[in-house]
């Protein structure tokens, strides 16, 4: 078993976080996995993620002044291992855990993830409480100051083979639920410490030796960004999924800086390693954060968004609800020419790139389709071309492009790409070299 | 009442820490009390002072393994105030807390100091403690992300009125206990956050405004370093002491940097306000650091600690133990013509420093005695020397001087003091401008 | 002679840089000194100051390009002394340099200040030129890589005894002129280095020592800032005044962030040292930067910097064209009740601040008078507070008031001050503890 | 032609700087090449490099004071191109360039490199001298603030048509020459700014422009190090070599950080793309830094270096002079076991490391040879070991070994190697994995 084959292609799929927020419930989860089977499925989308907080008891009950409410309870075993609230998740009652919520999601066709933080419960810490496997208890294998600085739930584990231990036992717990996919959180840039006993890099290759031991190829995904460059190599060794980015959301002060973020983690996209974009915040989002709205992207900025990851060849992981989504939201997530960027034999490229505009193509290196991107980052609208010298990807410079969100045909003047793009949009063009090469 | 009157020239006593770490007793301080009355008092060493984890059960136990024991227990009263081991300070029980401990210091003639750790106990937040004069419990002031990095005792207070509230109580308990001085750790330079909530200014404010509710006169010194320069005004303000260094030990590596502390904060030096050094690590140190051992500074190498932590006018709190010095300790502390270098109208300027070398000025403006210090930094022996002009104090470049450490006598030549300094050591002169000048 | 003697209170005039940029000339300069002699004096506006580039050949031809013209000529002496370039300053011809100029200001009963660039002209290390008093030559003075960053006249001057002939030749020239206030730029956060022979801190004891020299009481202001406060030692032992920010411009983004700044030097405001908050960006600016223009700031924004500038005890250089003055700014510039905050007797402290608001009082110890300035840097318009608790100075809580701006009367009610403040506002009051305290 | 094919396997050869410094000689470079193709062409080495200030005329003349001297005076054409310094060079005279003596290494079946400094001469700037097939001058387009920190020869050229008119006339002329590798300075870490005109980023992208006009495929390697992480993805697009550190020496305190770097840029070393380690400072180097000597490795740190080095795949350019190689040294360089891991089938990886120690691996995908290499980095003696599983190549736990430094047999006990290595050491063994499958 090899990492990875577990994501042949970027991960498609749909999380529950901009819209529930750290209250989602198994009622939830299912309609939207039924949304996404009947609609979705077809197009690569297959992940149903349920994201944080599934164990803790008050989520969301003082939405107002906690997003996480500090030293709150939270349904644990007598290993030290979180359970689904089952309040919110009704049939893990009675020991089921997320099982029956896998093979409901798994009867669909689909995959089933979870949302975990790295560590060991902090109460089970305070507690002393057992572990599976073990003499060692709880607080033995905590280490106090490693902490998550925006959540109390957890302490890091510390480099041990009483650590491992308990990482294999709730792994195995989840592989034995049926997960397929985890995001880790707390842990791709942890903040409280990048060097030292604090630092989560060990936990990054326990989780993943856990992982391996199941036989289970869950795909493991990293958050909180933005991810390390330094630790590139950490990151593609053990995992699949690794955040480039801060909590990303619908805000072009944040979509803009994406461009510089792609430039730098564009030679790291590789097949079962896959620099992420976050979740893609349109449609409808941000009910449990008190502000049930429509995206505040505009529908260029969208098209720029969805543009960019593909041509980058991020994962692709819906963040609106689904059941709410809307045909101009649902063009953006299923315009299929588009999504051939993510293909396993595609490969996406900066061309140029300045505080104004920026340029990628993406050559597909078996079908020998070339896509080409235009954005214009600056706040008016603008002409902007790139020449098929600066392409460097075969092209004539005479040759025929189709414009993949407008259909319209256009080409290459006298081996310049030249096309006007609306302030915070994009013009994305495919050609094919071989048919180039072949009308020659 | 005012803070800078608190303290009208730097403190001077001994501090349990360097010898006791962790686990020191009432027995330890009162014999360490006994020889001070009768050995340094008139000196001006007066202040004794119980550091850290006096109220942890099981402080040392473990020591191999920790300094502080992750998640141990600790005294505690029904209102989340600690409270004194009873094992290791039998006078306390029953209520009593450092009062009768106290008592016996202050019976000897000297005052009562004691390590806190800023914040809230984490047991208590954990288990929704009780606060006094408030209906708010502790998880409600802890912060749980505001913790201290080597230490897992306390959470920090969030700048409210209920956290008002509880240093309030703590602190007037100290009040009552007798407590003079207050050595506030994790708070001078926190690690965890310089900005926002985690941040600790708030608490240094709030723990100044709980002392001065008192009436009581307590000295509020702040660990560990380094003090922020940036911050100077929050220190300057609502503190007597702040470090300027992380601990202090006897390395050379540790001694050196401190010229460059004390060359940046010299013109912060005022009364009642007064960067610290740390304490001195010379005679017997480290028993419960599992490594009793005598100082490893060299003679000269103590001889210029005592020099620029006098010159610059540094707190001066013993680490080593009293009851096992020896006479040539001894000495180095109770230099008169040195200590002088503390009085209130005297004031400390570097006249110049690099890195092989540095000279020090200490001029009181009321009797007019100039102090002259030539630092040898270099690892080699060396001939130093300074001119009348750079000293820029009166002098008139014919002026007489004693040594302070040898009593020998020497002269400026034309208007230059020259002196061989052994590497890693100091010459330091007293001449009498006054003097000088009537002599004309 | 005393450096601190030099200025006893904050400095005060014009400043010829925020109108004519690089491009000021002869005539500019004496109409707006007749302006001030006329005009403003008599609030205690004194100094006019001729800034950047009087040497350069070609300053401002070539504006929309570059500020300052790379590799341009210079007017320069035998001895590498820049001279002032005889175009623009035709008095300076036949060897006169600045002296008529200077004379022409005394004549004003006025003071004469000039900009300068650290260092020695770049041309003189290139052609190997002469130096004054000293064999070497000006290569050999010359650092090569201690450069400015956005000017490309000078390099910087090693730390050697042929450096001090040559900035002793320097300064004793504008001495004969008879200059009475250098502002010396790249000097003060030369970004360049910050340590090792690149840095600029002996340049800064090299200019004061040749300053000494001369026996004229220059004052010496350091440019550009942020001053970092970690060398606060350094400006305070040899400068008059040190700029606390990077150039001020009429945009509130730079306004909210001297809050700040204030916050962090409030203690290093003292007789002869005076942290600067550059230039006063009010009525007509911007001619040679090819934007002539009122200023940006609001009345609201115009007072509030006022009120700050004055209730912390900051030089006022006055940017803005002095012979297009309009009433309402030179309403501003003469508010003698709030002027009064620069004597030498008072003292500006912060009583608190966050992002929305902040207060100050500015307490003269000798005839008890205090001020109290309620900031609102908010973006909407805010009911503030302060008690009289808070405040600390001796006032009773029933104390009454004047608001200096608009000249209403006020009162504290029940020990609080309670204003409704404008957004990007400010209000500010009067009230005389000595004359309460007769009341009681 | 494609960049990746210049550099099919990591370059090897010889640098003059380490014996040489900035004052080599023709008659050094033959006689070094000599050896080189009489002794070492035989293992892969092949380009003979000429280091810094060859067009210099008084490079090393003031090397006392100087490694480089400010404002010295240079060899340059008409077009503000350096030619070779005559007096050092004297086959350049007359036009030649380095032309005779690029021919001369030809002709030992050897390629011929230089060293260059980025950017346009400072004379040129400061006479605004002409350039080659554009009517811009110098000044034009250099940046004054893109200097060098530590040399004052050249400055930066502005990213701009006429700037790349200049490169391209400059590499043109290179090519003429018959350079085969430019080591090109301070452009991978210029110090003097990541980011903005100042940064070097577009300069490593015009060079690599002029190089592919050239049509000559001259290797492309930059200096100094660290390079930057965050732009790997500018080196491997326009790059064959990147420096991961300064100047290295022979000093373990440079030794052991190389570990920290080889991990970070593991990933980073592709076919054409070679991370590079700097030069090999063994055998006898120092000669014109004024200090003449054998290398102050140890034998033990010289085989870790030469180990790391290897297995990592990066450049060897041998530093020591090779005229006086003795058969130590010699061995170092030459041993074929070791030399195989640079092989383009190969790919090394680090199994682990901490402080004290480090395991790399290095498979050949095509032969199916591993070499494993067990580091002791700690200052003691060690017993290091590796377990096949961790090895993760498909080793069956039972296999023989070779020691590619004795030649010993070894082999794995029960899925582990053992091996005792001395502090400072390496253990390097052989195996095959398809041999040992085949046994099966």
């Amino acid at each position: 078993m090899y990492k990875n084959d577990f994501a042949l292609t970027p991960p498609m799929g749909w999380n529950s976080f901009d819209y529930y927020d750290a209250a989602v419930t198994e009622a939830d989860i299912k309609k939207n996995a039924d949304y996404m089977a009947e609609h979705l499925k077809q197009y690569g989308y297959e992940y149903v993620v349920v994201d944080i907080a599934w164990y803790a008891h008050n989520s969301g009950a003082d939405r107002e002044h906690f997003e996480y409410i500090p030293f709150d309870t939270v349904e644990i075993d007598e290993y030290s291992r979180l359970l689904p609230d089952p309040k919110r998740f009704p049939s893990s009652q009675g020991g089921n855990g997320f099982k029956p919520l896998a093979d409901y999601v798994h009867g669909k066709g689909l995959k089933f993830g979870i949302h975990i933080m790295r560590g060991v419960p902090r109460i089970a810490a305070a507690e002393h409480m057992k572990l599976m496997n073990t003499t060692a208890t709880a607080n033995q294998i905590a280490h106090p100051s490693s902490i998550c600085l925006w959540n109390s739930d957890m302490y890091g584990v510390r480099d041990s083979e009483a650590g491992q231990c308990y990482y294999d036992s709730v792994i195995q717990q989840y592989a034995d639920w049926g997960v397929d996919f985890i995001k880790c959180d707390d842990i791709c840039d942890s903040r409280i410490r990048h060097e030292g006993e604090e630092s989560t890099w060990h936990e990054i290759r326990m989780i993943h030796e856990a992982i391996m031991k199941t036989g289970r190829p869950i795909v493991l995904s990293l958050s909180p960004g933005a991810a390390l460059i330094e630790k590139s190599w950490i990151y593609g060794r053990y995992a699949n999924m690794w955040r480039m980015t801060d909590d990303f959301w619908d805000n072009y002060e944040l979509l803009k800086p994406m461009f510089r973020r792609c430039e730098m983690w564009q030679d790291h996209v590789k097949t079962g390693c896959y620099p992420d974009c976050d979740m893609l915040p349109i449609g409808r989002i941000g009910k449990h954060f008190n502000q049930d709205r429509d995206t505040r992207f505009t529908y260029d900025e969208s098209k720029m968004m969805m543009t960019l990851w593909c041509m980058f060849r991020a994962p692709l992981m819906m963040g609106g609800e689904l059941t709410l989504l809307d045909e101009k939201t649902t063009a953006l997530l299923t315009n299929d020419e588009l999504l051939a960027c993510l293909r396993g034999t595609a490969k996406g490229t900066q061309v140029y790139r300045d505080e104004k505009k920026a340029c990628w193509k993406n050559v597909d290196e078996v079908t020998g389709e070339v896509r080409i991107a235009l954005f214009n980052l600056a706040d008016e609208d603008a002409v902007l071309s790139v020449t098929a010298e600066e392409l460097n990807c075969g092209l004539k410079g005479n040759d025929a492009l189709t414009e993949l969100w407008t259909g319209e045909e256009s080409a290459f003047d006298n081996g310049v790409l030249t096309a006007s793009v609306p302030h915070h949009g994009v013009c994305v063009y495919k050609v094919s070299t071989w048919e180039t090469n072949l009308q020659e």
